[in-house]
């Protein structure tokens, strides 16, 4: 008998009210919120009666959605969402998280409800050829007002991503991303199989909670850069917007200016991402790149071990333990992240922060600190307003003037000044050494 | 007794002429092409008794050449090609793949045929310093008109690179890279030691057989900024080239914008260098990043096993299976495919692509599909046009108009128009929040 | 009973004054040195008695300072420096190596001498939350005039990093970065703590005595983008600064374009920072990338081993032996030498150079050769002008005049004209095929 079951895990407005998660199974993870379609989800019947079900229908829409990333700033994805109801959606950047059991027949149906031609590879998850989703090679590309099934059945678990392979170039950078996790194949395997948003996983599956993990988190990193998001905010027709994405706009010339963890970047990571743990836990961090860069993400106070490529368990004699790890664009690492103060994997308790090192990503458009600094924060750290207690304040970070550099980043009084007689001081001349040029926002 | 052998492997004129490789060895692989000089490749001694020439002798002339790279791309290049004929050459980009056996007395003659000087920096094999190739530091720089005699013993097996190193930042990207492959000792191992443009080894090593592989591709990957190419097509004095190239144009504000697969970029890859392959084989791919970005290569459908570093053996319990692999500029992997329907590495028959995962760089000049898209061909789905038997068609992409974007990228008539109609619907409004800039090609 | 001791160990204008440095551990390696305040570091108590000094205070100034880094190439950057005497300083880029030992309790204490406020984060090592220098999360800025102390019991030996962690972006490019060594505890170990430059270390600990090295580098790599730099040199007033600097520049888009090791580019690393071997030695190389890109750091004629990611060990089983490394932003790797004439580890003596092989960083504003160049010298092949003996000469590149694209790369001769006749020769045609652009130093 088939369900219909959705959850919204981590989402914009629903962030504070998250609950801390519970660590035992709900018999009934997946629950059904509005604006989606009881057809978004559907469980089929249990083909290993094993007591959890093996027929697994998703259906995805194709959404253009504009949000806020960070104080002030509106992008306009393309998204994979479930398909809504009526004219809701639960739309967000990036694609929800899909999660299937090892042996699983899954049917992803793409609903394109987009004006432009789409498909979905199943990256890295074992599937026929004629499921890959590439368009002109191994299928026609799904035309707008058309729909596809992709079906498989699930094999090596593991973190695996879906994307489309329509003009990639584009059409991944401009959301179309999700993570799709394989869990293996357990007796009694009942988690939430779609969680908007990514972030912390509001269940865990059977075999993660053997193998001792605690709480477990679907992190997706995407890289933007603004001015191709702008064009189809910019413009209507579709031809234009064809035209100028697709045949204008030069990918290779690309530098992206805005970088996102699950959809956000500072200091709404913080909200919306913040990895929470108490001194003692297991923590499993599935990480995907889904940018066009290589991340180099760095833990504070902590030493993760690396545990998984690509959904691959690495074998135990190849795993490594540092502070910062290369994650190239479409690779998945899995860490086992070990909060507590044995001095070795950990530090102990406090707020640590967590990012690219490539220190340009954690600015927004060149003004620091934004991008996807997220942070780890021990139990009793985190404040009533749903952000970490910290030393001084984040105030300021949330005021859309200082990421528009209206704000000096400094105290003006350090200068002996206000920040209305700031621009006031100094002589215009020319510059020593005459006059030469930068980047400039 | 010396010998003169050479062969064209894969060479665009011949591509589809390429027989089915046999596995057994012949016993002349190296076979002498039309346009080379009898001096270019010469045998020597059997110095170890063991049934193979020992002492080989290989002679490379620096050819500017310009090739149409995809359709309707002309790129000029320069490359060592082995000596030519009179006028001929069989110079292509990139230069050829090089196969020696361990102990091999190996001399290779550079005659510098060309207006700049140059070097061969023999990268990762073990020589003499004065072998170098680093010009002022280990020599001089080969002078236009001179000529100088790298000699090395042959030592580790494995996949090296050779290339010039005489300003650097231009020279290698302008195509003076090679692949240099060194194989193990063994009793009668015959092979051809020249391969032209790289790609399908026309025969195995005999411990390559021994390994149980049953082919073996040399890809070497480019990035190319095609207005550093220009330079010379577009200016007949070396002076001003020189001034132009090596003084003007600032290679640390390169951003390269065509993206090569042994010379060739899609869809010309598909018909230059497809990975033919069969279920149960195993195949060995040494792979060659010659350019100056980090590649994320991404194989769909198959989880190969990473089993060289730069040509050195990885102990088996560092070896890893992934989807995508890290090769940064100058590094070497090699990896094991074994196609087939294991479901654990690999995904079963059909046509499976094969590509850079940094979503720019499958395009040409910003026009996606492109760059260095090849594919992973099953039997049986390899068409009688030398090209994959594909879901709809690739015929688009064979017409130049379509990377110069005059060709919508979808077809028109999902937006109710015609390609001759397209641009006169919209309307020439102002863009919505205001002009701005991006990146156009 | 504290003392007060401080060592340079390679500065550009001791440099040839260095001496070959004795294996035997001197028993007071730490030296005064003229210009730094007796207070720069300050030796306690014994605490474990074990014979050396457990208790270790350091007191760092942030300087701005002005470094010739290639022949007429002058860089303004930001640096931690000892603090001084009275108006002297020992700064230079990168900051100051620091080593301590396992079990030391540490003060580090930041006197903010600048205009701008900053931190230490301690990168990698194990330290109490509040120690994280995290501005806003962990601390407040340091302001300038105030100081702040870093304290920590020091855990885990191996390479880890310090920068400032204020608007990073700006300030870890500025220079406000440095290696810290945390070494393991042995009885009377005593090596200099504080290395000026990096660089060659002036002593080895006693653990590093004890796994066979004979010598040890401390080598950090930065790239800037001058233009950056350029800006508080250009200008005056702190406010102009801090707008410039952190709201107008948009490091989003910066390219860097000069490329340092331990402060300098070739040919001036040639000088500061050779690394000088003897056949049979094992070396340790310690290398951060303390820049904000992707390094491929290629070893000429030899193939170390990785032993070390981030500072901590890799088990053997998944140690590499490799020619080419990454080492990404914030990395850090240990690398083992074995100089000598083995054939698989090396190639036997001479001058060999060691450079990243992202072709244009091995350029001074995209003029080659430049940029982190170093070059490992075998004993007997230094010169008495403390330049390793090369083929031909590098007088070429000391002349500013080269640097800045004044000098033909190539020998005028070749083509047939001299220097001053240089650019007389050639038509001033328009280029074959129409103008185009690309990008200009």
């Amino acid at each position: 008998m088939a369900k219909v079951l959705i959850v919204v895990a981590l989402g914009l407005a629903f962030a504070t009210a998250v609950p801390a998660v519970a660590k035992a199974q709900t018999a009934e993870p997946d629950a059904r919120i509005p604006g989606v379609s009881e057809r978004a989800l559907e469980l089929g019947r249990d083909l290993d009666g094993d007591g959890d079900a093996d027929e697994i229908t998703i259906r995805l829409e194709v959404i253009e959605v504009t949000e806020e990333v960070y104080p002030g700033e509106y992008v306009k994805f393309w998204v994979f969402a479930p398909t809504g109801q009526g004219m809701t959606s639960v739309a967000r950047a990036p694609s929800p998280t899909i999660r299937v059991e090892e042996g699983d027949r899954v049917r992803i149906i793409l609903q394109n409800t987009h004006y432009f031609p789409h498909t979905i590879h199943l990256h890295g998850t074992i599937h026929p050829n004629n499921m890959d989703g590439v368009p002109d090679i191994t299928q026609a590309a799904v035309m707008p007002g058309k729909e596809f099934v992709y079906e498989f059945t699930a094999k090596n678990p593991g973190t695996f991503f879906y994307h489309c392979h329509v003009q990639p170039d584009v059409h991944v950078l401009m959301g179309l991303v999700g993570m799709l996790i394989i869990e293996p194949n357990r007796p009694n395997n009942r988690f939430t199989h779609l969680v908007i948003g990514a972030g912390r996983m509001p269940d865990l599956s059977v075999s993660i909670e053997e193998e001792g993990y605690d709480s477990e988190y679907s992190l997706v990193y995407m890289d933007i850069d603004a001015r191709l998001n702008r064009i189809p905010a910019a413009y209507s027709d579709p031809r234009e917007i064809e035209k100028r994405m697709h045949r204008e706009y030069d990918s290779t010339q690309r530098q992206p200016n805005i970088f996102l963890l699950n959809g956000r970047a500072f200091p709404f990571t913080l909200r919306d991402t913040p990895i929470e743990v108490k001194s003692g836990e297991r923590v499993k961090l599935r990480i995907l790149n889904a940018g066009a860069r290589p991340m180099k993400l760095h833990i504070h106070g902590h030493h993760p071990t690396l545990t998984h490529l690509d959904g691959y368990a690495l074998p135990n004699s190849a795993r490594t333990t540092r502070d910062v790890f290369d994650i190239g664009a479409a690779q998945r690492i899995d860490l086992e992240l070990r909060p507590g103060s044995d001095d070795f994997y950990a530090s102990g308790p406090g707020v640590w922060i967590m990012h690219d090192h490539t220190e340009h990503t954690v600015t927004n458009k060149g003004i620091s600190p934004g991008g996807d600094i997220t942070v780890i924060v021990y139990a009793g750290f985190m404040g009533d307003d749903g952000l970490p207690k910290v030393a001084t304040s984040l105030e300021r970070f949330f005021d859309p003037e200082y990421y528009l550099g209206h704000i000096p980043v400094f105290d003006p009084a350090i200068f002996n000044t206000t920040r209305e007689e700031y621009e006031y001081g100094w002589p215009e001349d020319a510059p020593v050494g005459g006059a030469f040029d930068y980047p400039v926002r």
